[in-house]
Parts: structure tokens; C-alpha cells; sequence
């Protein structure tokens, strides 16, 4: 079931196994905060963009009935994430399908899904960005195939009205990201910062808009500290990681 | 010094008395938070908009020989400002200026600012708004003579380029806040989130922006709790209060 390179890490909160590799991409805390942010429908339809190795949409799978469907642009990254599919026995949920974002609507409906995630590339693509010279990795961290604008708008005509998208990003993009949602119809609702540790400035936003929702009744959900102040893990973390 | 009903109350770290009387307006700690988040330029000029009893421009003005001028609507507090400025004997550091905001630059020029603060109204005005029977706290606190826009678009012209603007606010009218801030150019460049305590979302927005300032670099400061998890103050708000 491994490829060369490949290992097999554990989310023990979910009880997840998913395949890795540090050559070609590991999921991040990031996706794991992201999994428990996201208010999770009951049934109903789930994409999950920017997949990578399917880490959120494996993750969110314990808290759901419903079908969830994987959008991944890079054949490797795919592979890996049908593959943990398998190793979770999770076939009858999850689907992971090899696609560039730009081909969304050849296989998906409009107006038919009720929650879309996504961990999309965070760091612009600029003439004078340092990418990493991994080229996957710099795909998934670097808009070079799809940009922010990209993600939000597939999003935005993937949901259901009054469906609701989920997204992890950088809070120093903050303004430009709720300016796109509002301009694909997202009205943002719910926010939580993420902050590295006590005293220090905030390093993830995680952020949930309803399409077509009224804008107003903006909340801003106590903070998160990934670790605390003895450099550990926090206990929200560490709950988010190992469980109760 | 005194009218009826009134009294002087401390805010010990700054060593600042301040008259204040509960029928007429009473400082509240979204004023200690202000004047305890924004950067106060060392000299030169600052103005505090929608002064009330003064509270905000006393208390920075233990940390600054820049002039501060205070304007204030209302005749009754503008009176107990000038009266605390003369409590403390800071008569040749600032000045309160019974002044409707709408003609701020009858006395006031543009461009001319380094810095103002403004903890405005915060509640829209709305046929359906309940307001407060006390005219005074009701113009206080609801945009009855002063809305959002107006307190921003004074303060935009007020600042020099590159001038700062402090306010404290609702985070339910963040992005309303945000939008405001822009049409005005003024960027929005740190924010602070104030929560109740541990574990409840944020009650209070802390914004500084910056007249001319590029649209990039926010910073989201690490969280406030007001109380901690017993109900007494945080350490951050004691030493606000109290002093070290």
C-alpha cells in the first residue's frame, strides 16, 4: 500500500490513519484546526478543496453522515489521499478526485453542496515569492494554480444557498479574504484567530461565511493557542490531536 | 469644582482623577483599553473625538508632550472634562472643546494630526433601536448625532499622511468598521480583540489605521480577557487599572 518515501501517520482524536511523505506533502496542524472549526453538517454533501492528502475530509468523517467528495489538483497528492480512503475502509463516504479546480463544474453541480473546506495555497505567486524548490510543495503553499479569488468563487457556486464554507488561512491576508468572500456572495459569520502561543500575535485565521447570508451577526470565537507557555501543546490542541 | 451628583474617581496607573457623575456619563474600561492599545506619539498633535468626560485624552497624557485636543458634543460633559483637565493641572497640555463634530474644522485644520482616538457611539440609530430614556448616555452611545462614517471622516482629514487612528468598537460591526476605515484611507493596520474572559467570543474591537497607509502587514495582537476564569480582572487589565 506505501509507495517509496511514504509513511503512515495516526490522528488519534478521529481515529485516522493517513499516508504521508515529506517529500511530496504532510498534512499541518492547520488542517486539523481547520476540522474542528468547521461546523460539520449531519448529511448532505461536503467538498473538501485544495485536498492534498484528503487530511480534513478524513478527519471530519468521524462527526458525519455525509458524503464527502475531494477535489486535488496533483496526481501524487491524490494517490495518496484515495489510497488512506482505503486504509480507513471510508470508500462508502469519501471520494477523491484528481482535478484542477478550473474543472469543478464538469463533475460537480452548482447550488448542491451544503459545506465546502478548504486549506487553499496561502502565499501569493509574485515574480519576487521564494517558493520552495520541491515543486509540490510549492504548489500547495503557492498560488500558482489556483488563487484565492479561484478558490472562493468555485466555492461559492458549489454551495447550496445558506450552504456554509469553511477555509484556514494567514491573517496578515485577513481584508482581502473577506472582501472576496463578500464579492462571491459569502457573507463571513464566524472567525477564530490562532495564535502561536500566550502573548504572541496572531499566526492562522480560520474563517466560516454562509452563502447568501445576511452580512451582519459577525462573531469572533475566543482565541486558540497552538502551544502554551512551556512550549507544549495546548490542551485545546492537544485535545484536537489525541482526544479527551 | 463639583455639581450635584458628581464625583472624581482614580484611575491609579496614570495617577489621573476624573469627575465623573453616573446620571451624566461615567467612563467605562472600553476607555482604559483605548488609551492603553494606541501607539501615542511623543509630540506634536492629537485629538480625542466623541470625548465624553475627557477620560481617554487624560489618561494618555501622562505618556506624551504632545498637545491633545478633546472634542465633545454635549455641553454637560464637556463642562466635567474641563473641569478634570483643571483637577490635574494639565491646562497647558490639553484642552476641552464643546464642539459638534460637524464643524470640526471651523477651529480644527486638516492634515494637520499625528494622532486621534475616538471611542464613538456604538449602537446604529434605528427606528427599532431600544435607546436609554437619559438623553445623555442615549447620545452617547447611539449614532444620534454622530454615525460611524461621520467620526471617521473627520478623523481621516484631521490626520497629517501618515497619521494614526485609534478607535474602540463593537466586533459585530467589524467589517462595516473596516470598510468605513478604507473609503476614508485609512488602513487598517493592528487589531486587538477583547474578550470577556476565557472562553466567551470577543465583546470589544481595538482598530489602528493608518491615513495614506498600504493596504498589507495587519496584525491581529494577541487577545485581552477582561476578567479572568475566577471574575476578577485579568493581569492585563489590573495593571491597566492599578498600575504594576
Amino acid at each position: 500500500m506505501l509507495k517509496k518515501g511514504e509513511r503512515i501517520d495516526q490522528l488519534y482524536a478521529e481515529d485516522i490513519q493517513i499516508i504521508q511523505s515529506a517529500n511530496v506533502f504532510s498534512f499541518s496542524i492547520d488542517a486539523v484546526l481547520l476540522a474542528n472549526f468547521a461546523r460539520i453538517p449531519k448529511h448532505g454533501k461536503i467538498i473538501d478543496l485544495c485536498a492534498g492528502n484528503g487530511a480534513i475530509g478524513l478527519f471530519i468523517s468521524r462527526k458525519t453522515a455525509a458524503q464527502i467528495d475531494q477535489i486535488e489538483l496533483q496526481p501524487r497528492l491524490a494517490d495518496m489521499g484515495a489510497r488512506s480512503i482505503q486504509l480507513n475502509h471510508l470508500e462508502d463516504q469519501l471520494t477523491m478526485h484528481e482535478l484542477d479546480l478550473k474543472n469543478t463544474f464538469t463533475y460537480f453541480k452548482a447550488d448542491s453542496t451544503d459545506l465546502v473546506v478548504c486549506n487553499p495555497p496561502y502565499f501569493k505567486e509574485l515574480p519576487t515569492s521564494k517558493k520552495n524548490p520541491n515543486p509540490h510543495l510549492a504548489i500547495a503553499r503557492h498560488e500558482i494554480h489556483a488563487t484565492l479569488n479561484d478558490v472562493v468563487s468555485v466555492s461559492a457556486k458549489l454551495l447550496k444557498m445558506n450552504g456554509r464554507f469553511a477555509m484556514v488561512h494567514r491573517p496578515d491576508r485577513f481584508l482581502e479574504i473577506v472582501d472576496c468572500l463578500r464579492a462571491n456572495r459569502i457573507a463571513p459569520k464566524r472567525i477564530q484567530f490562532v495564535y502561536p502561543k500566550p502573548g504572541k500575535e496572531a499566526n492562522t485565521l480560520l474563517i466560516e461565511g454562509i452563502k447568501d447570508g445576511k452580512n451582519e451577526g459577525l462573531r469572533f470565537l475566543p482565541p486558540l493557542y497552538t502551544y502554551d507557555e512551556s512550549g507544549s501543546y495546548s490542551a485545546a490542541l492537544q485535545e484536537m490531536l489525541y482526544g479527551d
